[in-house]
């Protein structure tokens, strides 16, 4: 028996833990990306498509709203099926093109960025392996430095893709990414604190099913929440928008359906707790990262340091919900490292 | 007691039944919609820009396909809150942003598309009421002329939306529509059939969640079916393009999780089919609305009419996941035309 199998979720449990050192490994490389943000600024681009699967989907739906509200620029998450399967062939000429992925080895993603280069776009890939195949096809290239990820569920990419992200698209409106500078020490505080997840797992044991909400910068989180718990322990984790939310899915919400909310300092967070009542009124189960006074008014939670910008916060945000996934995988018999079913690198066409 | 409370899902059936008839008249001012087609080219849009929610949102989605595929131009479902609740305030020049609403009464879509405009984008807003806030926020309009629509969860205004944004798209491009002239007759013949789905749903009576699976067009499908399932029965139903479902969630299907697939004929069927296997081996139980082909291969199932081209399909195919929910919230002894804990016109900023 290998170490791994004597201890399930230990993989991931080094991995999670990892993470403010990697940020530190990516906040001193920041001139490297302040490098290729002016090389994308030469082009001056008019639209940004972001081209990602799973996890780094996630990563790419947090850069979206960063362009949009940014950098001001109209943003959209391409369907890579319309590129490959489809055969399509846009107009591409002033649009960035990013795509994201930790392995860059899928092959959709690889056939998307060659598409777009030859469709006139500009083209950045964004991967933990500068020797991949999507690295090579993209015309400018980041490596999130997370170092080799040994489990099934991502972590330690994820967050180094955003802070990869935001420290790329911050530069490119001509700022040195202050905002991201204590992110160590935040994330060291909460990772240190992992404990009072394993309490809240015990909680969730028998769940079959969840909710999980945030909105704006936020409803990345809540999406790569979702995903977490359901590679790992195999529940329904649905994600809503908080707006959304109240457009449909709202009617599964009863006493039995717990709601994870992410409601951290900031707009999202405010717009979000406007919709606290109808959870009540619900009777919901309410587990809450955020400020302070959010997780007051939940059922239980966990409080993010003051003073984080929202811009940043999903970068720590995520923390307490990989250590969920972590904990209620272990704590439902389960091994989080190596998730029934699933592969490290998925090829789609 | 009323009527309406005598026969819980009355209203949402008479709905669904509905929808032929409207596509017919549709079709019949295809003239209307072409005219606007010729105005949005005289700008000549190189982005395009969908702003919507919920089932709404589910047309943008297929819309977003067409725009790609068809039309050839990058397009990016917007994230209302960026420009409502962030301020983000984006250089929309070259941009044609199109706002979907059955109501058109959604504030933050009002807002967005009064943002855009300001910005510099050419808009238009697809509606079920010419006199709605939406289509007077919007530089031009188009009715999707579904008639007053009762029940909550939204059926023929879905349909109708589908239909007007292809004979859009489709004009934009120089088509005359022809691969929609036979829905109305198509849809007459599923809607006939829709007493099969009686047995379907008494299968699904005890599920507490489920997943629905499609790819391309038919994502949008997925998603639709999905949503109609959580806000008519509250159970857990979580849709995935086939490609997404390999990257995590694919851990959670096991024989007590039903598969529901879009497997229709064209390019999105033939990729899900790829993912059949990987279904078989989690002996999942699948349900198919598709090609008969697809469907002799899934546990059960509804075949689409022959010849039905792949653009149009997701007009067709949501008809029998509309009946299953229907049939399955009776079944569960709940009310379909009036789901817990929601309201027809749904109000976010």
């Amino acid at each position: 028996m290998s170490q791994d199998e004597a201890s399930p979720g230990v993989l991931m449990a080094a991995e999670i833990a990892e993470q403010p050192a990697i940020w530190r490994r990516v906040l001193a490389g920041r001139d490297a990306i302040a490098q290729v943000a002016s090389t994308l600024a030469t082009r001056q681009p008019r639209f940004v498509l972001l081209v990602a699967r799973g996890t780094s989907d996630h990563a790419a739906l947090y850069a979206k709203y960063l362009v949009e509200i940014v950098l001001g620029l109209p943003a959209g998450l391409a369907s890579p099926s319309t590129l490959t399967a489809y055969g399509a062939r846009p107009d591409l000429r002033d649009v960035l093109m990013i795509g994201v992925s930790q392995s860059g080895g899928s092959p959709d993603l690889v056939e998307s960025l060659r598409v777009g280069r030859e469709q006139g776009a500009q083209t950045l890939a964004v991967t933990n392996n500068a020797e991949s195949p999507l690295a090579r096809a993209a015309e400018l290239h980041l490596d999130v430095l997370a170092g080799p990820e040994r489990a099934v569920a991502a972590t330690k990419s994820y967050t180094a893709q955003l802070l990869t992200l935001y420290l790329l698209l911050d530069a490119a409106r001509g700022g040195g990414g202050a905002a991201a500078s204590r992110l160590p020490d935040w994330g060291e505080q909460l990772v240190g604190h992992g404990d009072r997840l394993v309490d809240a797992a015990q909680r969730y044991r028998f769940a079959q099913r969840l909710v999980v909400t945030g909105r704006g910068y936020s409803y990345s989180t809540a999406r790569e929440a979702a995903l977490k718990l359901m590679e790992t322990s195999y529940l329904s984790a649905q994600a809503f928008s908080g707006a959304d939310l109240l457009h449909g899915p709202m009617a599964m919400v009863d006493p039995q359906v717990p709601v994870l909310a992410v409601m951290a300092h900031g707009v999202g967070g405010h717009a979000l707790r406007q919709v606290l009542p109808r959870l009540r009124d619900a009777r919901a189960d309410v587990f809450c990262v955020g400020s302070a006074d959010a997780v007051a008014e939940a059922t239980l939670g966990v409080a993010l340091p003051d003073g984080v910008p929202e811009e940043v916060s999903p970068i720590l945000e995520i923390l307490p919900f990989q250590q969920l996934a972590l904990h209620l995988a272990v704590a439902r018999g389960e091994n989080p490292d190596a998730p029934r079913g699933l592969r490290k690198v998925t090829e789609t066409l």
